[in-house]
């Protein structure tokens, strides 16, 4: 008995459905109000967070890898160097065609250097007056060797330290203007990059499946007839970039060649083609700046007859070329769906309260509709409830 | 006194509890509905968010630091270089084992070439009958060199247009085969790579506390036998990533070493192990593809007696291999969780009006439960409250 | 007539509003808790997500270029070397200054190195009584060349086998102790950097707009009086990683150079400035490493007068700086607010079915609340609906 009904209070309380009791009330100006709101949010949600958002989506990004190649040659006749043809494995440091290469575009050469002593290029530090000047075995930041303590004849007319160097010292106040190899702009690289996004499982390249090897021989990129060709005009990308190439050729700088990959993957593959553009990475401003451009230096080492190390120092000013890979992909996810669609019926239940104000306040009638929305219940509560005469009208509980 | 009241309202309005009163009905068809939907979503939520999805954790992306170091000797036998013995200064290209490097399989040699005038290698752009064909100054980007205008005999039936370049020419049309380092499929590598998830301030490396000094000395990576030891034979990792070694060692190619270091960090930290997976990055097919494989060129710089510079032009065929460190670590954090309870809770407040719409359209009584669930209010409204009116207005039917 | 009524029903269900009646019950306890609970979920809203996580904030992380200027000049003595000054070009490898670059302090010099045959530097693989001890061809993995198959004398008392190698081998035995270019540490680095958030297309250099050129020609970042200076003093970095500079000089490592720009976009750019910090990369402990430190071997190429190859090879001991930029930058959006927002908002719902729970079971008057929250409907419903009889119950006021 006593456990039929506790059986029939279990059932009860698992299937008695409850539902809220609601005052309704015609009242445009109220009705109008709640409608309007509801639709604001809704639209909200359709149009912002699934369309232009794309909130519905789980994103991954986007993990590459490049390889470059450089075409072209370059003859030059300077007063050093004499006739001489560059070609890639001379002008493109490092060799291997990695994600940021090297073109050199101006340089200083110093051939024939040996380790000796020889006197310093003149500067506020380095000139002297007598060997007091110089202190042995001091190594200026700003010099270019230990020096020895004396102070020799760097011209009839000007004295400067004496270093323990790599000699003769390179002299590297005045670049060669115009730039010794600043018909490197019409040189061309070819840019292959392979991206994925693992978490979606997605390779691609940035050769596409219609581009064939023919036109791969001969195309060069252009935003308008050629958006596709992975093959660049070193100028083409640097003027892209808003800079003059003759100009950045002389104290060099860096480029970055940005390939942008975001995608829709809910839509189909073939849409998924990459964007190039370019923008120039350093400082040029000199005002907040130092050593503006981009140059550093490397050397070739000989023996001579007598089996002497020498070497020629080159200070190769040039424009690094830094490709950098953009991508996030997006893939349509159920959790995001769920967490902002739901997020946004928590707005939705904001409405009611809203509008009960809005009612309970500005609305002439907002006694009436009080009256009615609450039911007041005390303290001291009255015996006879509610549900009770409830009972009278439902048969005995 | 009116103060008083005053203060009353404020204490009622804030300690005034209101919760809505529900109108509970004895149906099962409803309540069985109610009860499943709510199952559902909780369901939802516990196994597929949280569990799969893992939805209650704040992620952070991995950082790392690579370092490698490849050993092996090779002994060949070709007819230009003669008896030569390979070691990893040579054919490890840049020698200091950064987490992109390159094995030298195959080469073209082109010793002692200097600056000076030459025939252009045959082919269709180079080929000429006399000085007309060819144009002063001229630089194919084909061409390895700058055009003099000159046409002259390349070999007794062909002449060429004579270029500024470095002379002998390399001449690329046949690659030797088999690949001349073929045997460099037993070289092996140590990878040592470090990664850390600064937003948890998790450090790791990929050889683990348990690995010992001496067991790194012998072992090699399998991953079966040996998952967690870092040194790899080329051989293995080309095979894994689907490749002949053979083949690929021809004309060369990009290898993805990638090392995946996905965690959840609310698991010990001794579950936080590296995942090691290879494949080939670069694109074989010779269809949509230009250039395929990987190779570059670069030289050794000498000086003969006459102090002349020249140079051992050496294009090189490889296998680039990319160290790719991919990683996501998730560790509870209270915000992404209270987001997604509360977003499917969200949900669970839409289970109502669904079972009330399900109610009030297909349930017999539907007319029944929409009198006790709606209390209707119009526009003109009268001065006697809910209840009693309500009474009149619908009085029996 | 019925399209009257249909239409009617139409504008009443679209403008009739529906709100929930309340039961209001002035009791202190439930009243208290059920503010004290919304106040909690408000407060940890407004402090926790908002403040500290900041999310209301879409975020996006960090695109950088990185370029490296190291300068210093260091006069060694070495038995092999003789006198010798080392410059940038020598010391830094490679020299292009690339965000990850190695500056060599400590080596291995084996000059005048020929393709030829010599004994193996004696160990456990190499030694050997007689020929049958070495197999022509075997190239030891730890071997420095390719056996012949001889076995020969190393010294008076050693033999070991002959290998076809680079001779004279080099013997890394003993290293240079102190290091040999332990000075380094007063070497300088010049990092520039410049970073963007292309989502928010902001953009940043590292040498921020208020430093001019006098200042970047002198000054040395400190922590304290320079933190902005982009100038370092490798000897500051390595100690600031918690290291010995003279003790890590000896067999290399890794430091890593870590650049943080953490940003909130919501406040002025000028808030957006870079953290530095250092720390060490690589397993210095040797118990669980091989090859502690970081080395590598590179070589100089030479022709001696009767042309053959000759080479100095060296190996290179030395610190490998990895600049690594981090940084995630935030700036208002309104999707994640809304869906951060919206999901606390969730909870709020959920406060009134627990205040119920806890007035239904806890409270004195528990049945009393009961019976005037719940209207119970049987299936077996009667005509009379609710409001009838509830006008019997309170009568007007």
């Amino acid at each position: 008995m006593a456990f039929k009904d506790c059986c029939n209070d279990c059932l009860q309380c698992l299937f008695g459905y409850e539902t809220p009791v609601q005052l309704v009330i015609n009242n445009k100006k109220v009705g109008v109000l709640f409608r309007l709101i509801q639709v604001m949010i809704i639209t909200y949600v359709a149009v912002y967070v699934c369309w232009i958002q794309r909130a519905y989506q789980d994103t991954d990004s986007v993990i590459s890898s490049v390889s470059t190649k450089v075409k072209g040659n370059i003859l030059t006749n300077s007063s050093i160097g004499g006739v001489h043809v560059w070609d890639v494995p001379e002008y493109v440091i490092p060799p291997q065609g990695e994600s940021s290469f090297f073109v050199l575009t101006n340089m200083i050469l110093t051939p024939g250097q040996t380790q000796s002593k020889c006197p310093e290029i003149p500067s506020e530090f380095t000139k002297c007056e007598s060997d007091r000047d110089c202190n042995e075995g001091l190594s200026e930041v700003q010099g270019s060797g230990v020096q020895t303590g004396r102070c020799v004849q760097y011209s009839d007319t000007i004295k400067t330290c004496e270093v323990h160097a790599w000699c003769p010292l390179e002299n590297d106040i005045n670049i060669p203007k115009p730039a010794l190899l600043g018909e490197a702009e019409d040189f061309t690289v070819l840019i292959k990059n392979s991206i994925q996004y693992p978490k979606f499982s997605f390779k691609k390249r940035n050769i596409l499946r219609h581009i064939n090897s023919t036109y791969l021989k001969t195309c060069t990129f252009n935003r308008v007839t050629d958006p596709h060709c992975p093959i660049f005009r070193l100028g083409d990308m640097v003027t892209e970039a808003g800079e003059d190439f003759s100009v950045m050729a002389l104290k060099g700088g860096i480029i970055g060649i940005f390939i942008d990959w975001n995608c829709d993957l809910d839509f189909p593959e073939r849409f998924c083609v990459p964007k190039y553009s370019f923008s120039r990475l350093d400082n040029k401003n000199p005002a907040n700046n130092v050593a503006p451009g981009y140059n550093f230096r490397f050397s070739k080492y000989f023996k001579n007859n007598e089996n002497i190390e020498t070497r020629t120092l080159i200070k190769a000013f040039g424009i690094r070329f830094d490709v950098i890979v953009l991508g996030k992909a997006g893939k349509f996810n159920i959790v995001p769906t769920i967490v902002n669609l739901g997020a946004t019926l928590a707005f939705l239940s904001l409405v009611n309260p809203v509008c009960d104000w809005f009612m309970l306040t500005f609305m002439k009638d907002r006694d009436q509709y009080a009256k009615h929305k609450f039911i007041h219940m005390n303290q001291n509560v009255d015996t006879v409830p509610l549900s009770s005469m409830a009972a009278s009208s439902y048969g005995t509980p």
